[in-house]
């Protein structure tokens, strides 16, 4: 991994993955210079944008603009948004109307969107043709530090999340904070606890900025925004390039959300993944000092920012724990029925463990 | 590539693909013993056989009982035979059902049947749950020949053939040539097609075999037949391993296959596959001497053999060549609207050009 300032507020940072290796770049206002950016590098001369109705009403038509002004071939496809598209038939949608319009190998698509756009874009990228270039464009905070970085793509089928899906690098990632203002609240909370998450698992220098600097994060100051997002994409880059297909140290990113998963449909999705993976990394934490391997106050640490920011930190009364448990023993991470949790053993320290008694886990929920 | 003749009859050819390397093992009777192989391998505990409704009936119930004496969890998943089934839709339907029976990131998938069974078996397994192990068991020749080996997955559009799909290897190939007595004759010739392929592109002493050994393979005489798949494998595993994605070399398995294509989507898929890459692999050679790049003996020889095999040479009277040539057009390997052709220069060799007229392909058609 290579992180360079190049002054003005712009950061690249390299995720060096060999063939598969690729820029991410950090920039305020970068989306009106995407164009230029592409030509540049030389990805394809011809991009399908892949967005939801949504931010396709916010930024569908600049985008398209800069592409066509720089002289890239584009047009807009476009899906309803929410959870609720992700899944085949959008697949199958998308990719009639590719081949419909003729495009091939050497044409490619951009994901202008959220966590939702990012993995069906990312996904119909890596099965159109047998595979083709994609750019990411992340605009949500949870996109931008976390979904959008390191090539996870998919989509739900009715038996769960993400179920089907490839591992599947992007070309280039271009965030730009500046699209943050058109965040709602929940959005802007639903990134938040992604970003926590890399504090505890990773960082304690982070963890304290995220403490010190609460306001201004709240207030989307460019400054300690920027300095968000540049830690974070660090840090996960770092992390992806050690474990690309998750057969190890890449499952500390899944830190808060093994029970974080579980509450998340329990509640038929009525809790957002933010705040489903807030609640499930306070429980962690607690099973962590429960079990003896986090000190007490350190996981008050844990709890004070989550609580701080305006996330849950607990599994709200009316839902069923016995539901919980349920999803908890057919989460996808779970191997021969055996559920491994990731829990913080100081702040930027953790352990991975799938000794959990009942008991342990009933008491935090 | 690592060929060992391990004597009965038993062949095994190491593909060599680094951390994707597999085994192509060849060997009359080994449906037989495929548990007790599967088992020394250490490939999965539990495997989810994928297979079609026809194939099912002759070969099922065996390899689920020799799966399960072997100690090895199985259950049969069946679709109905047919390129119809070919789809998302078959895709989503078997991801279910492997979800809903708990199949996980350690448990695998065996494709038993021809190269449909082939091709959505291990689609399948690319995707599910961002991949799992998966092994060929290939029934029909074409699949032992051809697409049981070199990790091309897919499904179909309603826009085209293999439109979305991965490149994805298996961890072994089983190939029982005593399957094929239950192949009728137009399946045979389906997989005959592709074995003189290999003969005109690639080896001119495998073309003399197919010249000499006609009456015996048609007999499906076992000594001809397991030499000549055993050719068709190493044959095939070579330019797999030079280059595994398609960027050079792969390209010419495509000889006959442009025209091939178009003439099958032509006629509705009333034309076999392996019929209309005989008539495209005629017209091929035929464009190559037309351009001097051939020796007419030679094309009269490819000619011959095809003719002599029982495979058609020309494409019928009845077919729209306009027809023929818009589909040619939006050929998935077709390049910013060019089409590339594979012509023989020889027995054994080919070249790769865009550069045929309209008028030369008139002539053919």
């Amino acid at each position: 991994m290579l992180v360079r300032d190049e002054g003005q507020g712009m950061t690249e940072i390299q995720v060096g993955l060999g063939e598969r290796s690729y820029p991410i770049r950090i920039e305020k206002g970068c989306l009106a210079t995407l164009g230029e950016d592409l030509v540049r590098r030389q990805v394809a001369n011809r991009f399908a944008v892949i967005t939801d109705d949504r931010v396709a009403g916010l930024y569908g038509q600049a985008v398209l603009a800069n592409l066509r002004k720089a002289g890239l071939q584009s047009d807009l496809l476009v899906f309803r948004h929410g959870e609720a598209s992700k899944n085949l038939e959008t697949i199958a949608s998308l990719a009639s109307r590719l081949a419909a319009s003729g495009y091939d190998r050497k044409d490619g698509l951009i994901a202008l969107g959220g966590g939702v756009v990012g993995d069906i874009t990312g996904f119909l990228a890596s099965i159109y043709m047998r595979g083709i270039p994609f750019i990411q464009v992340p605009t949500t905070l949870l996109a931008q530090v976390d979904s959008s970085v390191g090539g996870k793509t998919g989509v739900d089928i009715p038996e769960g999340k993400n179920l089907v899906g490839t591992f599947y690098q992007p070309k280039s990632v271009h965030i730009d904070p500046a699209v943050l203002s058109t965040l709602d609240r929940t959005d802007l909370l639903c990134g938040l606890a992604e970003v926590i998450k890399y504090g505890v698992i990773r960082d304690p220098a982070f963890f304290n900025f995220l403490e010190r600097r609460r306001a201004g994060i709240l207030a989307l100051d460019s400054a300690d925004v920027g300095e968000m997002i540049r830690t974070c994409c660090t840090i996960k880059a770092d992390v992806v390039e050690q474990d690309e297909r998750e057969g190890g140290l890449r499952r500390i990113l899944n830190y808060g959300h093994t029970i974080g998963h579980a509450v998340e449909a329990a509640s038929s999705f009525a809790i957002s993944h933010g705040a489903a993976v807030a609640i499930g990394m306070v429980a962690a934490a607690r099973i962590a000092v429960a079990k003896g391997m986090l000190e007490k106050q350190e996981g008050e640490r844990i709890f004070s920012l989550i609580a701080n920011y305006g996330l849950p930190v607990a599994v709200p009364e009316g839902l069923d724990r016995n539901l919980i448990k349920t999803y908890l023993k057919t989460d996808k991470k779970a191997v021969a029925g055996r559920i491994f949790y990731i829990l913080p053993t100081a702040i930027g320290s953790t352990c991975i463990t799938d000794q959990i008694t009942d008991q342990q886990l009933d008491q935090v929920l």
